[in-house]
């Protein structure tokens, strides 16, 4: 589509900052995610739900192979607590996308990644925030980021 | 999980309100969406990408039912421009997601709704926000919210 | 469609038996599964791999109901080893599907259900079948049906 | 797992034809399709439903590349109308499953496909049938396959 709903804050953003001006390089890692046919809705573009299927494959792709561990199989487990995204591009099969991640901020327990969304245009496609809890996989109570996930961000 | 990450703001939410206080009878439409299989992800709870997809089946099967036509043949279509979801409680296969709505606000082109989820507890699974934006479909155009959409609205 | 690819064979089906003849009473079983606005693709109609997500829902939701345990948390899992449908019908959001289920056959290991799929018409919109093979959780081996899946059998 | 239910027939083969011997060189085209995060399910490994939608992807992104044009918009449009897979190993996130097809024989409106899934073994993963139908977009009657998926198939 050719406009957002006005001005640029909500999800995924600092309120009044215009992440349409966002570009792939000012993001430190970038996953490239194909998308899939049965990806389209009946608008015949990517449905908005699968922006956080590429989310997540990026974001866990990403410390699965710069943690150099199976984070799954961690004593503590990374919850998402909060996602959010504002689509500025359709997304189309069979476009791969190019899933850009940097760290917007972190906590004892939580992580806050700002995504940015890439296709075949300058512009992000879409902008998007992702935050993970870690907590403790029986108690399911917050514990502080592991030291492979903390890791992973020091070499990206 | 048993907490999110600090303050309560971020997506789907003015900032500073507490939306974990939501209950279902705070919107004025409920729609029971059931829960699939295959929507577990390694984590044995339902994926962050499926909250999204209850999501547009609720409020696209609700324009459906209440605005008396098939809003899919309509010259204008609802393009999403914002989702953002935060979340407080694991849903799992076979709960089925009582997917309420209320509208949050609207422009010339744009309606904002805020959805609450709410499994078998008082308090929401997840709250969130979804944004259409009314385009025409040949041009992309933003153009006036359609009349057969304004009139669900109302019923509401 | 109007039309399938010629002789009455292939997954899900006897050679030489024409199920597009069945009826929802040929099956002692009936779970209704609701289809999702994202389940369209580019056709506007629901994917042809959503058909999978139905039938694992239903086969699994009426396991959990008929036996009384949550059949996830047995010693013993139901893998998926065969899977085949034969399409005769679109589905179209916002369908529900009346996912009929019947067992055509067991081993000491395998459970072979046929799956009717009806929307609102007398005839099938899909006639499939789904192949569980139970396995020890940690060998991976095959093992003896459990008591609770053959109870629920019964019941059917 | 480690055994399939009994005798190799089923969808996707023709009955007696050990399809566990394939290969990848026994398909002239392959294509990589990487696996999704959220494609597990509660078994922690891939769905059996996303098996298909590997699937379709690798066809229909084969078809757009070989026949040089968007096959999407051809005023026939391929129907699936069977499928069927038998699963001989688990896969799993972050995988990339090398799916690849050969024909296995067309009518005058149908071509049917078996697809082999392929991981980090010699062995297939998975083999698959899927069965396309032409269809004139209007009338949905049976037509002639189109000279362009013609095309595409003589290059393979």
């Amino acid at each position: 589509m050719t406009a957002g709903p006005g001005p640029a804050s909500g999800p995924g953003v600092p309120a009044g900052e215009d992440v349409r001006t966002r570009r792939r390089d000012d993001y430190p890692v970038q996953r490239a995610v194909p998308t899939r046919w049965a990806d389209h809705d009946t608008y015949d573009h990517v449905n908005n739900a699968v922006h956080y299927q590429l989310m997540d494959t990026a974001v866990n792709g990403w410390l699965l192979d710069s943690s150099g561990v199976d984070v799954r199989k961690l004593p503590a487990m990374g919850l998402v607590v909060e996602t959010g995204c504002r689509y500025f591009q359709q997304i189309r099969f069979p476009q791969t996308v190019a899933v850009c991640i940097r760290l917007e901020g972190s906590g004892r327990s939580s992580v806050r990644y700002e995504l940015g969304l890439f296709t075949d245009q300058q512009t992000p496609a879409a902008v998007a925030r992702f935050v993970h809890v870690y907590v403790d996989r029986s108690t399911q109570e917050p514990v502080a980021i592991p030291v492979e996930v903390e890791r992973a961000r020091s070499t990206s």
